[in-house]
């Protein structure tokens, strides 16, 4: 058997996904830019992409610009909106639990001068709104929050968020990094009041290499990339038409059945959390296990336990999970978001990312359960006698 | 019959290409970054893929990072390396005729008080050596140059180029746009001097959406994006799998049997060339015809006639060309590229740009210059009569 609950690293494309990209690899290679109908077919088929897109974000098409990624699309808004209005203040403000595409971002804005407030989380990983709202200043010139967190699922107040900057500032931008929150939770951008909002395809069941910018209409940025002026001059270079419309229709896929999509994750999250809650000794769930969190993303510290040694052991009965975001499992560093949740080494090194997507079945989590607690049973031996 | 003369806009995925990103879409949907083995094989593909690319590139797999286009791949070149040299020098150099991906970085950082020169082309399209020497000084910290012009064919004389550099300059740094020359003409990096070099998937048969940056083995640029620091931390964000696979395939293909690829290309221009001059009046051929130019570019004025009205008139027949590049197309603003070369304004409206893969057959030779014959026929009586 083969359980794959590493969905916040990446999912697999839909059936519907690769046929269009099939379709547009072997059918529409026409270069969008092109006068003649290869180039016109293209620019239509993208349309609709935009469309599909725009639909299920609860955005107008004309506020979806394509980007190659979510990274692409964190670096572009925060870069864009820096740029454009440095001449308005120099204050930036962030979380400590952002993903790299936004913190070294952030980081390296530091360097080059800008003020940068780092917000602190709570114990389940909620940022303090008052700690924000004391930072919060005339000078402050954008705002870059995840809504849900990446390795713990918890989920930001983002509206509330939303509402206190345009409240408290006639010029702070606030940009919103759904890549997490998107496809698993219901929200519009207007909803949370973003000005920005980054969205990637791979983490919705569409391709690698694309993401999807959204840009609150008449809010201006700066273009990270220059050329020939495709997206309205805000994202040039050849369209990645393959990519895009494989975006396209797993936003659309995703928009025909919302609601039963997320119940399905429900369902499996809280009969996972509630058979290791009352099979496995000494857990700690990290985070929220209900309200406040994303239906995909239970992360869950088995003490004694290193948490790459379960990985590798539930690897050889076919089950994939992760230790933490995969961005940063290589580097074999402990995970700075649950460190500011105040975890204590042991509960860090024991953690666990499990991930859920629509495609896994109630039945799997009965397996999974099964071999975790056969991986733990046999690792807490040999350590007892280590 | 349909006949696609628009490969330098862009060209047709293999096969080859398609299937292995189909089964990168299906099988290896992992995150490069997991630490379970859906993570190591995509690891291993992508290996692979680099090695391909470096391979026909004539390149070491290190010396290669995967972007999400030729345009980012220029841009992420130009700034980084002007970010990583700034220090040294304010004083960069281009020529006028390169795509906007180039020109227009340069525009900006030329916003941002860079001192930028912009070489004049002859009326062949090509830069004056001279006249690079006389700007060269030690306060010069990047040249950017085309291979091939992306609209005539006409070659830059890179060695040549590349030598003076380093003869004249201890810092400056060079970097060539390759993305019309690679699988059109033999070279290899080291051979030109070249300290970045650019490469687009697209144009060589392979997907839309990713490119290649060659980055000669030491030679330091800062990143243009930032993130989980993937690409060996110039390049972050979550690889694109499908891309880089099809990428490296597209590269594979090439290598297999360059030699008659571009044999065949030259049959057919020569062939195209030859028939055009013999059977149709009033015309000129823009940059050289066979010394000096790729083999793939035909670029020819029908004096008299609108490029855009024998354009559309071709594409009833099957026949896809273009008037200049896809990315100014659509801007209906005239090809700065013959402006430069000194073509009069009638030669530059009359212009279109054929442009040939090793895919098209010497029979849509025929067929193409027999419907050129009967259309330009046709508008030109009817403009006589008007």
């Amino acid at each position: 058997m083969e359980v794959y609950l590493d969905n916040s690293a990446t999912t697999k494309p839909n059936k519907k996904v690769v046929d269009i990209m099939m379709k547009a690899l072997t059918d529409y290679y026409g270069n969008p830019s092109s006068l003649h109908h290869k180039g016109v077919e293209v620019e239509k088929l993208i349309k609709n992409a935009r469309r599909q897109l725009g639909r299920a974000l609860g955005a107008k098409e004309q506020e979806i610009i394509f980007t190659s990624g979510g990274t692409e699309s964190n670096n572009m808004a925060i870069i864009g909106a820096v740029e454009s209005k440095k001449r308005k203040g120099d204050k930036i403000i962030t979380t400590k639990i952002e993903h790299p595409s936004v913190l070294n971002v952030y980081k390296n804005l530091e360097l080059k001068g800008y003020e940068v407030t780092y917000l602190d989380v709570d114990q389940f990983g909620k940022i303090n709104v008052e700690q924000l709202k004391a930072h919060l200043s005339e000078e402050t010139i954008l705002i870059s929050m995840m809504h849900v967190n990446n390795e713990t699922g918890t989920i930001q107040p983002v509206e509330q968020i939303g509402k206190l900057i345009k409240e408290r500032s006639m010029q702070a931008a606030f940009h919103v990094d759904a890549i997490q929150s998107f496809g698993k939770i219901l929200f519009t951008p207007a909803k949370i009041g973003a000005d920005l909002l980054s969205i990637s395809g791979h983490k919705i069941h569409g391709p690698k290499g694309v993401g999807g910018l959204y840009i609150k209409k008449d809010f201006k940025i700066k273009p990270l990339i220059h050329g020939g002026n495709q997206e309205v001059g805000i994202r040039s270079g050849t369209e990645n038409v393959p990519g895009i419309l494989g975006l396209g229709e797993a936003a659309n896929v995703l928009y025909e059945d919302m609601d039963n999509k997320l119940e399905k994750m429900w369902d499996l999250k809280n009969k996972f959390i509630e058979l290791v809650k009352n099979e496995i000794e000494d857990i700690k769930i990290n985070g929220f296990e209900k309200e406040g969190s994303a239906p995909h993303i239970a992360n869950i510290s088995f003490l004694g336990i290193r948490g790459e040694v379960l990985l590798h052991s539930l690897e050889q009965d076919g089950i994939y999970v992760s230790t933490g975001s995969a961005c940063s499992s290589k580097k074999h560093s402990k995970s700075y978001v649950l460190k500011a949740m105040g975890l204590s080494d042991k509960e860090i090194d024991g953690a666990i990312r499990f991930s859920f997507s629509y495609h896994n079945q109630l039945e799997e989590i009965d397996y999974v359960v099964d071999k975790l607690k056969k991986h733990i049973k046999y690792i807490r031996n040999i350590m007892k006698r280590c």
